[in-house]
This record gives structure tokens, C-alpha cells and sequence, in this order.
């Protein structure tokens, strides 16, 4: 079997060199072809449509933050002897895990969303050690491909999007007692050339922004589910891809031409579904074909890693926390003990959010391809805090924002020669504060908390990298309550037999 | 000074008899020439426009509630000797005060939104008592104006909307020391035969659907502050009134011409911002002017009975657990433990909230006038969970839809003829459940937790009746912790000097 | 099958007049020859031991405040034709019911623990309606017995306490399946006289404080469990009657001699192993005897009652409320808002308790017997509440009290010559509060939160009347989801097949 | 000035050697003399005191844990060249300041209480760079005399107590405001040779268990408080120390003579009030006298350490989770969901608290001096959950273990021959398990939720370095609200002027 390089070709022919910042890396997302269909019409150019639009510049942030402090958003890499993107990096120390969060973090507090890129970084950091040992067990040769597909996208510091969760159907049942066996992504066809591949993927993140998608399973295997264990790598321009963008609340007010109603106007957030229409895929792109043992570390591993990479809605969460700090000095209450607690209690959430998450960063191990994991249980207990701490933040933002942000005429009206100076006379909050100005902050803590990024801010927190009850069945599996119970019958007294 | 039906005439010339049901109710509000502003502007007919027409459906349920179940939603009024819609009754012995709950509880389990007529029915009720006392003290003859406009309501069934909030400007400063003195809503004119108020009230409630306006102050008052003391009734057609359309999260989805995105296509809330320039009202229709004194009774009254009428939302979490447990029926997981525990822990919180409105109203007393008040406490204490619960409710809603409730593709994409056939296959969940039924419950609770009736359901439970630390401070008040404390000094053994 | 009365009389001959006062009551508890065992000896006399007392003391409490304050505490029965304690009362009316909350709270408030005459109260009224029902399916007598005795027992105002919790062995056996077969309380022998009762009840309130008990099955019965179906008033002083009582967090600080360390020196908790040596009770006392089918009802029955009795608690909570007042005030921290902040906070913890106990009990209904019963939904609401809020309303007065409530010297170091002094002038608090006063106060908070009455307070509100998972079992029955999956499939645009 | 050894030398003839072992610790401990007063009695011999020896056991277990894993409980020190005992070590790396943590989790596994000796050690690290910065400004010989303090305790091996919290009378006054100037430690008399010192120091952990005690300031202070600004050190045999040993709930327990009610009978904690009686210190033990400036640095250094060292209660929250498992197969309830979930989430809230902890150490950074300190931030996050979720276990424990917790007889009936065999009988669980095992684990239990340890889980949780309210302070001063704003307002478009 010889790994070829064609289609690596194919797509650095695109891209002379690396990717050098966000401007070029929009730019290199026009002309696709893809095809994408949104409020259920095929988009012309992704690139261009407004409601698109803010998810790609949350995306070309990482680009930017990568030149404005690449202490923080780059790293040098063994793998391809060049400093690269820290999104394609892979972890060479502890520090290298902890790093990851702290760009997380700042990318949220710049952003004020989701930015698409670290659902790539934990595919690969997860691919590049399980694929080690699935070779060690099998003789196979996905992690050279794997290497070698890494090195690629840092040469050209592209977007790797990470396709893990199936549409699942009814999920009482696995993927071969589905009534349609396509709710599960499988392999329909082995050819000697390669594999083709059916299904989809849903709750794409950021996958219409990313130059390569690698499709992985989601879920533990049964050997009878050999067709459903293959993770591979597609160019997001296959003609066999279609995406179906999901719509989120408020997403078309980024259509009606303001700045202000939107909320963030600049970032916005991404999913879609993906679907793969009997997409070929060659070999050197095939990381996985049929080693259904290999899938439940592939998915606990990527868990692991995805759970505290969640640390980025501390960075959302601070722009909240600072957003209810402004609305309430705007209002004119700065002052009142109630204020300064509230403000006191969303940070000290915040920051136990954020504790979990580098915790487990900073306990991270070795694996046996060399590169670092972060601790598990930490992972998931930080996810866990996240699919409640953000809803209780953004409770408390709305408290302090006031009735108004969600009562407040629409900026069309503020614009309107008519009832714009009425508005502007009566919705004054403190008198040497712009009317604007509030409505703005009002406006952004509703795209927080009901709006366009709540979406991200809050149900995604509550659903991405697993819902609630699949953190709490890895943290009954990693408690070691066994151990437990001795420590506590040793001091009851009791002689163990 | 002689009391003039004059204004009441007019108003009855448009209503022959009382409004009978909900269709003809909806009729009552077509032509009536509304200063209405919506999006930037004036609307033509509110009652056709497809933004403001759910909110009018949800009204509307009130007449149609009172045929369909009259013990429910009718009363027997000694005012004007008929039966008459309890929205509009004064209530006459605890029963009836508790009557008043169970229909906000039914509505809102049919509306699953705020029907808006609540406002009203506090504000006549909490003026009942109070005009009678303020006559008692000034000999002034504002009890007998308010029955006369009661039974006139009564007789020909409108909607009275009860206008509290002014705008406030700067919190931290009183009416007379704003910037500008209209942010708080003021008697600019007194005359002969009436009085001339300007300002605005915000985040009004129903008022666009409403056909009289009372306006009340909103804060305790000061004596010099007595030009803000005034409490009066006003046409919703006075050509001084304008209303400035509040905008709500997804509020254009109702524009896009589907049943489905909307979430909850029949109903909506409504607030707006009602605008009073210079608006003459005659005396027969003033109920306060400067007795400043009895604002603050006035207010703790209104919240008193307003602050328990919050169980409404107990109903619409009713709807909320409902489709809550729809979506995991659908998703095909109807028997893990932990879904039937979280429909529990939610039905807790909800009747949690339900049981201290309740309560309240059991535990009322008679006033002076001879109407009936809950107990204010307990109402405090009901409206208190109402910040809280329902965002929890909301939290394990979505934690029991999944992530698809805020990445599925639009109701557009459903129906096209390229998309459609997609996503029936890949969004399918229980194989023998349409795909469009699980999308359709899965915009419900996008609905109540992020779209247009979250604006009830959340954030105006949190502000609504007076914002959390309102609800504080009068917990305070009221807990009589000089009481307790005696409690715990005799059995600490603690002799009192 | 004739109904004798020679138990009655037995017992009645002790008892020439009905008990008047707290005192009588406490005579009558003496020379009984109980066999009560107590830190490992039998106790000669009761009423006399310093750690029995207390309780015995607050059981006296419902006596006196029947003298204090007669409308809160007796109730006119129709049944005796007598004014009666309000323990002892079937209620007749709603109102009665309602009664039953404000007395509870009144002692809750008055004895700062467990006052014990709940379960009696409880478990009369519940077999009232029970027995009235067997008979009527049965043809059984039982009803007419219960009433003889309940008649009884009011006419010489004695206690009754009801025994329904069996020790259960293991928890995943039925009666039948255990072990041991006496590890539910069962009938051994059926005579023609009577019946033979062996096995044991656990945690039994004021067992020892009372004049008879009732006992009562504690689980749903198949048919095969006939023999454990069993419900008979059997006198305190039988010989077949064993009390082994339980101790408690501090218990022995009643035999230091003191009356601070105790926290709260007049009154306490009681709980007790009852075993039943093959006790023989005559046919006119017995209320049940193998009708498995009504033994569900009854237990529902009484546990719709007796939840919603946990009001007691928010007396309690009054009680620990103002002791956290008050050692803030001598603590010298009066004025910071976060005082006042938590303050509201336990307040409107407990308020919310309280609200669903009273809206339970305002919500009742008539049984077929003709005696009123209590919402069983709220009542499991209100409960459900109390295994969690006395928790954390205890947090929040141990956050008050300061770290001095666990570190503090004993009474006998406040007392000693040498170390007195010392204590006296650094422990002061604020300089005009004298030393031992702060001292108790702090002493009242550790009784509540770790002493002898936590375990009232905090571990009993978790398990007593069911622990917190029988109350979402019983929550999830009654919470009819069918008719709000209903509501929410009508608002979704759902066509129902 | 000369630093002289001389006390070093008396504290050092009684060690001729490091103490090697738990056992000659305890042994180091005799025939001190001290005046420790107890149930108000002086104690012969504190070492053989039923409920004063668990806590020198407890202390005991950190000598004992450098024997048995000295990878984790000692520490390579170049202070004085030696392996110390960790405790005793001034970290010189971020490993350092980890490994504390998992030192404390680990000794709280092995004793489920407080093992006393994290004071001393926060106190040492914290003092080592303010008396470095001190000097440096001051000139003063400070930080060279606590070199030669800490090096003689390494070398000997002993145990340093830190105290720092004053009885501080009246909390709304400062030192010098105080009625009784005493109610802050503080110098009476300057001489040449050394101070004088008066006062005291309540809540005093493991300050009889100890060696030597090193008295620091408790609050930021002002110019003229300049005599209550002191550091030194004092051996606890010091003539002029008086300890008043603080009461626990359940202290008297371990008087009766039996292991099974008192819980946990090997360990506990220990308070006690110190009274200084004119303690008179030369100045080479003196590290601080009179410089106001660097008290405030010195709190926030001290409690940033000591407030992340409550990672211990993690170590007690093992137990307890443990315990709770093996009570809920003790009663045979081990399958039902509900108690697998219950244990999920004490785990998940005890993993929470080690997280902020844990990452608080991680993220150290190095002093001026050249010791490491970790970050302040995530050290008050650490300690406010760590105000909250012990009382969330511990309650969610007292669920599981089921009411017989707080009702089982006494050890003495259980051994009575009258008795014994009946609890055997009726209290039996799994028919497998022994009774009496299952009566030890009750009794861990109610220990560590009620009882005596439940003073270090629960409590002092709460109010050891610093109540919930301190955190919040300072979590206020380090939040950065104003960066938070500028995030904020960058997204909401409002540009800054």
C-alpha cells in the first residue's frame, strides 16, 4: 500500500504558502464551490452572506491572535520543524496542554463566541496517539499517514474541521439496528484505492470555514459495526459534501443591515450538517477501516481533550461578566452591594469553570506516541461545570441588565427620523451616557443569553463534547469508588476480610 | 366637580354590548388608527401584522376561556350585578382570589406565553383599596370614578392594561433630579376640567392590545415630587399615545411565512413602549393627583397581587415539561432514569413556584374597601422563585432535547425539494415518529428557552413585577426578624432586659 | 365479634379526667414501668432523665399552648362533642386542616425541635378515612373501633403516637423474602380474642412520651405479605414493649449538669427502636388485619399528611433565623448588606417550605369518610423542599455565627475560677453584650446545625415521612406528564393520531 | 543586633535528634508542662487525653506518611541541605507548591479530619518573602533570622503552629478602637532584648499538638496600630502560653471508652483559644515589629496559600464518598440509579473543589525572595467552593445513609447482653453484612456530617482561613472588572473615548 500524496497536492496547490493571517485566510475560503444551502436556498458564496460571515471572522481570529502574540497562538513543532498554528500543533509537553487553554480563553474574550478551530486540535492530538496504538496492534500505517496529513496543514496552516457526532436516530438503539443504516457513517464501499463513505454528521462546528473535515465515530463499536469505524480526512470542496446550515436564534437580524440588534456584530458562531453522499476517500487519507476496538479510546480520548477545551466560555464568560459591569454602570446603579455580589458570584463561577479545565491541562501525561494528554476526570468534571455555571452567569447578567433588553424597539427604530429622538429620550439610562451606547450593551447581553451566541454560550455548553449525562457516566467510571469505600472502612473500624 | 361618563360614552359607541368571544374581541381592535411602530415603522393594522397578531391570539384566549369554562375564568361582580370575565372582577372573598390563579395557571398552559391581561387586574384591584382609603383621608372622590369605569369595563368586556413602569433614566436619582424630568411620567397640566400628564412608560405589557390604559406611579414618592402622584385611565386610541413596538428574540421568524421555526406559531407576549404627549384626561378618569402619600401603599399593593399572579409562568412550564417529555419520547430514549428524574426535578421547581402563589392567595384578607389582597409575603416569595426556577427549567428542557434544538436547519430548508427529502432521513429520530413532528417540538422549547416566548418565560419572570432585589427588600420588610429574634433568645436562655 | 372497652378502661383508670396542662401530662408519663434502655441501662424512670426530659418537655408544649392560645391548638370534634387538642382532632373542614400548619409552626417556633405529635395526628386522620373505606369493601368493623378509640383518646387528651416505619432489613427484599421474617413488623398469631404482633418499629418519635401507639404497615403488600397487613393501638406500658432509645449528635451534654453547652436546655427530639416481643392486642383495637390492598392507600394517605407537617420545620427556622440575627448584632456586625443579604435569604428558604405545606393543606378535599385530606402532590412538593433548604439555611446561620460555634471552650471552662476570667474578656464580642450571652446564642446555633437538634432539623427533614427519593417517586405518579406532553403538542402544531 | 540561638538551643536539647516517626513524635510531646485547660480542668498530660490523642494522631500521620511515601510528603530543601518533611519545606518550584496539595488530599484520605499542620507550613512560605521585602525596605534582619528559624525546625523536625486570628471583639471596630485593647495580640513592652507580647489567638488548629507557635497579624492595619504589627515565634512550653481547649459536637464520645459511636476513633482535629500573658521574645525570634505597611501583603500572602490548602477536605470528601457507598450496599440498595447518581455528583463537587486548588498551585509564580506562591485568584475560588459543596455532600451522605443514623442506640446497648442481640437483630441490613459493621459506618458518618469531624469538614470549612465573605473581597479586588468592561465594549461596538 503506497501512501499518496495527489490529494494533498490538490489542496496545497490552492495555497502557495502557509496561510499568513486572517484577511488571507477568509480570502481562502472564496471560490469553493461548496455546497451549502441556508434558509432554504443554495449560498453563492459562503465567504459573502451575512448571516456566514461573523462565524468566519471568529475562525480568522485565531490567524490574527497567532500574529499578535504568538507566545500565546503558535508553537514549534517537531512534526513539521516549523512554528505553526498552536490549533495544529501537537502536544509535545505539559505546558504545550496548558497553552491550549490560555488561547482558548483570550480567543473567547476576543471573540465573544465559538471560533471553530478546537474541535481540529482534539481530532488530531487524539488521532495521533490512538493511531500509534492501532498500529502497534495491528501493523497498520495510519499514523504515518496521520503525520503526514499534520504536516501538510501546517505547512499551509490551514482549518482542520473534527466530524464526530452521528445523527444517531433512535437512541435506544446502535448504529446496525437503526432503521436507516445510514444514521451512523459507514463505509459502503472498500475499494482497493480506498474507501467510500455514507452518512452524516450533525452539529458541525465551524465545518463550512475549514479547508479538511476528518470524519471519526462517535460512538463505542460492537465488532458487528465494523463499517461504522473509520475516521478519514475529506476536503471540505468534495463534490460528495453538502451542508445544511442550522439556523439559530436570531441569526437573520445579521440580515436586516444595523449594527446594533445583532448584538456582536464582528463573531458569531457555526454548526451545520453535514452530509456524505458517497464520498470516495484514498487510502493516505484513511486513519481507521474497521478497528471498532480502537473507537471507544479514540472517542474517551477526544473527550478528554474537547471537555476542557471548554475553558473557552470562561473567555465568553468574561465578556458577559464585563458587558453586566457596563449595563449596570449605564443604568446609573454602580454603586449598591447587590451589584459588585452578583458581579462577585458570575466570576467566581467563571473561574471554577476555568480551574477544572487548566487543572486538567496541567496534570497531563505522556502517551505512548509521545505526545501529552490532558488528565480525564478533571476534562469532565470541567465540562460538567459547564453545562451549568453559564446558564446561572447569564441569569445574573440579565438580572443586572434590566427589563429592557428584551422590551427595546429595534435599531430601525432608533435609526427612524420619527421615533428615533423619542427613544433616545426616554430609554436614556445615565444622562452623560449615549442612549446607543446602552441599547448596545443591552444588545449584547441579549445575543449572550437569548440570542445568536446564547446558542454557543449556552445550549452548545450544555450539549457540545457530550451532554451532561455522558460526563457523568465518565466520572462514575474514573471515581474509583472502590478505593473509596476501603479508604472509609479502614477508619469505621472495620476489619476487611 | 361633577364626574362626566362622556369619555365612557365614546368609548361604548364603538361597543354596542360586551365583546362575546375572542374572535370579536380581535375585531374590537381593527381600525382604531393606533400610532403603532414597529421595525422602524408605523403599522398599518396591528391586528393583521404577523408580529403583533400571536400576541392578540394570546388575549384573545381570555375571551375564549371565559365561554369555555366560566367557573374558571367568570365571576359574579356585586359592581354591576353580571357575570362578568374575572380579569375584570373585583374580587369579593378569598375564593375568588385564588379563582384568579388557577386561570393564569390554565392560560397559560393553552397560550404557553403571557396573555397579558394580568396587569389590569392587579391595577383595578390594588386601586380599589387604595382610592377608598385616599377618599377616607382627603375626602376626595377618586373611589367612586374607579367603579364607575370598573362596571363600565365590565358591561361591554375590554381590556384594561395597567401602566406602572416609568422609563427611570438615571437609577440613582429620584424623578425630580433626572437630566430631564419626563422619565418619570408627570401632571405637566392641571386644569379646570382635567389634567395634562406627559412621559412614557416602558415595557408595557399588552398595551397595543388593550383598549384603556391606567397609569399609575411607579416608585414611593416624595411631597415634592407630587406632580408625579397621578393615576389615571386613558383611551389606547387617544391621538397623544404612541407606542413603540419592544423587539423580542426571533421575533421576524413570524415575517418568514412557516408555522414551524416560530416555535409556537398561535401566541406571543407583547411589550412596547407607550409614549404620552401631553395627554388630556378629564377628572371622571383621575383616580390620584399629588396625594403622594399613598403611592407607596399603591405600589405594594399592586406588586402584592401582581407578584403572585406569576404562576402564570407555572403553566407554561407545564407546556415546557410537556415538550420536554415529547422530545426524549422522540429521540427515543424514554426509559433511562435520568430522563424521568429530570421531568420530576422540573414539575418540582414548577409547583414550588405554584404552591407559594397559591398560598399567597389562601392566605388573603379583606381591606378596608371590601375587596380581597393576598398575602404579601408569600406573594414576594412566589415572584422570587420565578427569578430563579424557570431558568433551571429551561437548562434540563434543553438538556433533555439535545443540541439540535439550536443547529437544525430552517423550516425553508425543510420544505425545499433538494433539502427537505435530506433532512427527513438524517434528522429522523424514533423511526416511527414524522421528522417534522420532532423539529416542531424542538422549536417549542427553542421557543420558551431562546426565541420569542423565552422573553416571557425567562427574562420577564426575572424583572417582571419588579426585579429580584425589588423582591428582597421586601422579604425584608416583611420577615419581621425582631419577632425571630426574641424566638431564639428565650431558648438560648438568654434573659431580655 | 363484640368491641370491648377494657382495654380503654385499663388505661382510662389512670386518667380520671382528661390531661389539662403540660405538667399533668408530665405526671402522667410517671410510674409506668416502661422498659426504656439508654446508653446501655434500662432507665429507672423516664420523665426523670436528664436526656430524656427535654423531649418530653416539648411534647408538653402542644398541651400548654392548647391552654395559651385554644383557637390555634383545640378544635370543637363532633365526634367527641368536646373541645379537643388539635392532635387529637379528625378534621372537619379545610380550615381544620390549615389549623394543623399554623399550630406546627407555632411550636416549631416555641421548642426549637421536634415536638412529636405529628405522626399521631397524622396517622388517625389518615386511618379514618382508610378503615372507613376497608369496611365498606370488607364489611369489616374497623371504622367504628377507630372511632371508639379515637374517642377515647380525646376525652382523656392522651398521646398517640403511630408507628409505621419497619427496620426493612434489606432494602431489595420484600417482607417476605428477608432473612429474618420479623424484620417487618407482622402477626404471628390470629386468636380469637385477638392477634399476636412480633418485630420491631425504627425511629420512633416520642414513642416513650406517648400514652399509646398505632401501628401501622409501612409498604405497598402483595397478597402474600397478609400477615405483615396489620394496624392496632397497643398501650405504651404493654410488657411486651421494649424502647431502646436512639442517641443523638451531644446527647450526653444533658448530663454535664449545665444549661449552655446544650444549646437549647429545655427542649429536644426523640426517636427510639420500639420492639413488639409477641404483643397480643384484643380485636376492639385493631384497625387493619390482612387487607393487603388498603395498606398502599394508608401509606399514601398518611404520607399526604404528614409531609406537608414538615411546616414544623419552618418554626424551627424562625428559631435559627433569629439566632443568626441576633449574633450578627453581637458579633458586632449588624449594618453589612451581606448580613441583611442571607438574613432574606433563609427567610425566603423557609417561606418557600412553608408555602407548599399551608397550599397543600388550602388545598384539600373530603374523603368518603367525611374527613378532610390535604393536596398529596404539594404535600410531597413541600416535603421534598425540606430534605434540602434546612441545609443550607443552616449553612448560611453557621456563616453568620462565625468559626467560635465549633472552637468555643466548654460551659465548665466559662465556670471554672481559672479560666473564666479569661474567657469573659476575649470571647467578647461587641462590649455592652455580655460573654455568656454570645456564648448561648452561639451554643442555640450549634444545637441546630450539629448538636441534638440538627438532628431534627437537618437529618430527620431528610429521611422523616420518606426520604427524598420516595417523594419523587410519589412526585413523578402524580404529576400527570401525559397532560402536558398534550398541551405541548398542541402548541407545537402536532396533529394528534 | 545579634541573632541569638539560645531559644533554639533549650527547644533543641530535647531533640537531640530529627524526630524520626508518628511514634516519637507523640513521644516528643510529654512531660511539656503545658497549661491546657479542658472541660474546666487543667490536663496532667494532653498526649494521654481520650479527646485530645486523636488529634496527635492525626498530626501523627504526617510523620508517618514521609516514611511510608516520601516521594510525596518530603521535600529536598537547600535551606538546610537535608530531605525535610514537607510541611517544614520553603517551596523552590512550582512542583513544590503542587505537591503540597496532593500531600494534604492524601493525609485527609488517611485521617477524614484535619491533620493540623498546614498552617505552620503556609505561615513559613508566606512570611519567607514578605520579611525578605520587608528588610529590603526597612533594613531590617528579618528574613535572615526566619532562615535560621526554619532551618532548625527541618532540622529537628518539628511542628510549627501559624496563629494568626484574634478574638477581635467588637467586628465593626479596628484594634485600637477595641474597649479592651487586648482583643488583638500585640507588643506591650519594646526592650532591648526582645518584646513583650499580649493577647490572644483564637481557634487556634493544632497549637497544642505543636512545637513552636508563630504569632502574625490578623487584618490589614493602620500607622497606629503599629504595636499589634508582630511576628515571632514562641514554643508552646513557654510559661506565659495558657491553651483553653476548644468543645467539639460529640467531644465527649471518645470519654466513654468504646470505638464505634465516637465514628472515627483513631482521628480528629483540635482547636483551642492561645492566651499570651506578657510572652516575652527576644528578637531572634522576632520577624516583624512595628511595620504596618506589610501586614496587609502578609494576610493576602498567607491566606492565598492556606485558602488553595483546603485541597485536604477533598482527602475527607473521599472518605465520605466512600462511605456513602458502602452504607447504601450495606442496606442492599447498591443498583438503583439514584444512589449511583448521587455518588457522581459528591464526587463531581469534591473533584471541583481539588480542581481551583490544584490550578491555584500549578499557576505559582516566584516571590522576590526566591520561594514559590501560587496564584491568589483561583486560591479564594478554591476556598469559596469549599464553603458550599462540603455541606452539599454531606447532606446528599445523610441521604444515603438513611434516618438509622441518627436513631441507633448507643455502642453500651449494643454491647449490652440485654440488648446487644435485639439491635443484632432488628438493625441488621444485607443479611450478609454484619450489623455492627454497618453501625460503623452510620457512625463514620454522622461523625463527619454532625459529629466531631464534622467541625473540620463543615465549619470550618466555611470559616478557616477567612469566612465566604473574605473570599469574596478579594475576589472582587482580582477580577479585573475593568478589563472585563473593555472586552466587553469592544464587541458591543461602543467606541471608547
Amino acid at each position: 500500500m503506497v501512501i499518496e500524496m495527489k490529494d494533498f497536492e490538490r489542496i496545497a496547490a490552492g495555497h502557495q504558502r502557509p496561510i499568513p493571517d486572517g484577511e488571507a485566510y477568509i480570502e481562502s475560503l472564496r471560490g469553493r464551490g461548496l455546497r451549502v444551502f441556508l434558509l432554504g436556498e443554495r449560498v453563492a458564496e459562503p465567504a459573502d452572506h451575512p448571516v456566514i460571515r461573523p462565524s468566519i471572522n471568529a475562525m480568522a481570529a485565531s490567524y490574527d491572535l497567532a500574529l499578535a502574540d504568538p507566545g500565546l497562538a503558535t508553537a514549534e513543532s517537531s512534526l513539521s520543524g516549523r512554528r505553526v498554528n498552536r490549533f495544529l500543533h501537537i502536544t509535545e509537553t505539559t505546558h504545550d496542554v496548558v497553552m491550549q487553554n490560555r488561547m482558548q480563553r483570550r480567543l473567547g474574550q476576543l471573540t465573544g463566541t465559538c471560533f471553530q478551530r478546537c474541535v481540529g486540535m482534539d481530532a488530531l492530538n487524539s488521532l495521533y496517539s490512538v493511531t500509534f496504538e492501532v498500529d502497534a496492534e495491528h501493523g497498520t500505517l495510519y499514523h504515518e499517514r496521520l503525520r503526514r496529513f499534520i504536516r501538510h496543514c501546517q505547512e499551509l496552516n490551514l482549518v482542520v474541521g473534527g466530524a464526530m457526532t452521528d445523527p444517531k436516530g433512535d437512541r435506544s438503539k446502535g448504529p446496525v439496528e437503526q432503521a436507516d443504516p445510514d444514521l451512523y457513517t459507514r463505509i459502503v464501499e472498500r475499494r482497493d484505492d480506498g474507501v467510500v463513505i455514507r452518512g452524516a454528521k450533525a452539529h458541525q462546528t465551524g465545518c463550512v470555514n475549514s479547508h479538511w473535515i476528518v470524519v471519526m465515530p462517535t460512538i463505542r463499536l460492537r465488532p458487528e459495526d465494523a463499517d461504522y469505524a473509520v475516521c478519514a480526512a475529506i476536503p471540505v470542496e468534495d463534490p460528495g459534501l453538502s451542508f445544511i446550515y442550522g439556523r439559530q436564534s436570531c441569526d437573520t437580524r445579521a440580515m436586516e443591515g444595523g449594527d446594533i440588534d445583532v448584538g456582536n456584530a464582528r463573531y458569531s458562531g457555526q454548526e451545520a450538517l453535514i452530509v456524505l453522499d458517497d464520498v470516495f476517500v484514498p487510502w493516505d487519507r484513511v486513519f481507521l477501516c474497521g478497528e471498532t476496538g480502537f473507537v471507544a479510546p479514540l472517542v474517551e480520548r477526544f473527550t478528554a481533550y474537547h471537555r476542557r477545551s471548554y475553558v473557552c466560555k470562561t473567555g465568553v464568560g468574561d465578556v458577559l461578566i464585563g458587558a453586566a459591569a457596563v449595563i449596570a454602570d449605564f443604568n446609573g446603579v454602580p454603586h449598591p452591594s447587590h451589584v459588585r455580589d452578583k458581579l462577585v458570584e458570575m466570576t467566581h463561577l467563571n473561574e471554577t469553570i476555568y480551574s477544572a479545565g487548566i487543572a486538567a491541562s496541567h496534570e497531563s501525561h505522556e502517551t505512548a506516541a509521545g505526545n501529552w494528554e490532558n488528565d480525564g476526570l478533571l476534562a469532565n468534571v470541567c465540562k460538567h461545570n459547564v453545562t451549568r455555571f453559564p446558564y446561572e452567569i447569564g441569569r445574573l447578567a440579565q438580572d443586572l441588565a434590566g427589563g429592557l433588553m428584551v422590551t427595546c424597539p429595534s435599531e430601525q427604530d432608533l435609526r427612524s427620523p420619527e421615533t428615533g429622538p423619542i427613544l433616545d429620550k426616554y430609554l436614556r439610562g445615565r444622562a452623560d451616557v449615549p442612549t446607543e451606547h446602552r441599547i448596545r450593551m443591552l444588545r449584547l447581553i441579549e445575543n449572550l443569553t437569548l440570542g445568536r451566541n446564547a446558542v454557543g454560550y449556552l445550549t452548545e455548553s450544555l450539549h457540545g463534547a457530550g451532554s451532561p449525562q455522558a460526563q457523568r457516566i465518565q466520572i462514575a467510571r474514573q471515581m474509583d469508588i472502590e478505593a473509596k469505600k476501603k479508604l472509609a472502612t479502614r477508619l469505621a473500624g472495620i476489619e476487611e476480610t
